[in-house]
């Protein structure tokens, strides 16, 4: 038996009651922490938490046949920041776990998508789909990327953006502004401009939290918080919406916007 | 101190660690359901879950002062079935509590945006924007509903569909999948037609939980299991996702589909 188990942003605080069963009814346990992270927690007081031992994982290791094998005899838990199924490493290993008849179970967690629309007081189903900005190696620019965010623009939704990670690596709200700026200046489709509003949110989901909203030619001035960063290009607001991002996100009071 | 927590589709597995501490530290509890549903719990099992007395607060008492002048001087805790932020109902009771002085915390929950892309094995970033089918109430077809589907498949993208709930009616899929070809018939921008193929989840986080996905011209033949369903029309699929939608939702083997 192979368990998929979200464990949230803050497990101190996401855990469910499911996930706590299942991890106590498990052989092993394991960790990954490539596809997110998980705050105010060190893997010390994570196995504190859940009383048991975790052994943290590296990717080459989660994308080999080594869970699936271990599963066959075994109950075993894979430990996932936020919710289990978000990235296409997991689906994998529930496509996997079918085609060698391991029975898997999917134990869903607070994910970043639904803590977002809370924190800034967005309507969910104002967001289109979410795009991740990659560290611009070798000068790529992902022109796709760039066309996900000007199709949520025109649309007038929200676009959710996952900031990439490295091992010990965490993009800013500001290296993935200056980004998409250089996307805009590159492709010259009008995804965005010195007025287009951002929401960042500085250690979604930690005590520490903090959420800022303002206009791209203003929000460098604003003191964002440490990374991971959290951000979203907002769309066409609904001034209720408006309201929200003036009250949690400090987005100054007397902007001139036009609502929807 | 007003509080909104999320309690999950499935309070008996979904519960946080967050709300339980939360509601424990409470003065008065109550709920909503008509946002949306709980699953496999009556409200008393509710109540002997959490070893507390829960109040049943309707629509008018949500949308009225009543909870944000209880929170004055007591600490008020709203229980709403998923995430607390997903309906403007709650949205406004947190600007309303800004706007009184009334200290408020949102606890997140388990939404069935989390829930649904990990019963499909679809990936949660290829979901466009949300949308609602309301009940056809003298003869109204609103084309924006139409428009958002349209607009999503355009891009590829998946459409999570919410069907509507009344006190004791539930929409059911087919009845959504009639409403939609209306739709097409009135509209006629080739949004969906007998291809398209759409995923039915019914009792989503219940231990009844199944899910079905076939293309529209055969799912009718098709037995979908009790409401409450939930929907989605599928966009583009990447070969993981089809080998996924095989695999959870039973969708025929050897069908012929386009892949990205």
């Amino acid at each position: 038996m192979l368990r998929l188990i979200g464990i949230g942003l803050n497990p101190k605080k996401h855990m469910t009651l499911e996930a706590l069963e299942k991890i106590n009814d498990s052989d092993e346990i394991y960790l990954e922490l490539y596809t997110s992270r998980i705050v105010d927690m060190t893997l010390d007081e994570l196995e504190n938490l859940i009383n048991r031992k975790i052994t943290l994982l590296d990717r080459k290791t989660i994308e080999s046949e080594f869970l699936v094998e271990r599963s066959r005899k075994m109950k075993v838990s894979l430990l996932v920041p936020g919710d289990p199924i978000i990235a296409t490493t997991h689906i994998g290993l529930v496509i996997s776990s079918i085609q060698n008849n391991v029975e898997y179970e999917i134990i869903n967690g607070i994910s970043v998508q639904c803590v977002v629309p809370s924190i800034l007081g967005l309507q969910n189903y104002k967001f289109g789909r979410s795009v991740s900005i990659p560290f611009p190696e070798y000068d790529y620019y992902p022109e796709s990327v760039y066309n996900f965010v000007l199709e949520n623009r025109k649309l007038g939704l929200h676009t959710l953006v996952f900031l990439d990670l490295r091992e010990s690596l965490e993009m800013s709200a500001l290296m993935g502004i200056d980004i998409l700026l250089k996307m805009e200046s590159m492709y010259r489709k009008d995804a965005i401009d010195k007025n287009t509003i951002i929401a960042v949110i500085s250690k979604a989901g930690s005590e520490k939290q903090r959420a800022i909203a303002d206009k791209i030619e203003r929000i460098k001035e604003r003191d964002l918080g440490p990374t991971p960063h959290i951000m979203v290009i907002i769309g066409s607001l609904h001034y209720m919406e408006l309201e929200a991002l003036k009250k949690l996100a400090s987005f100054p009071e007397n902007e001139n916007i036009n609502l929807l």
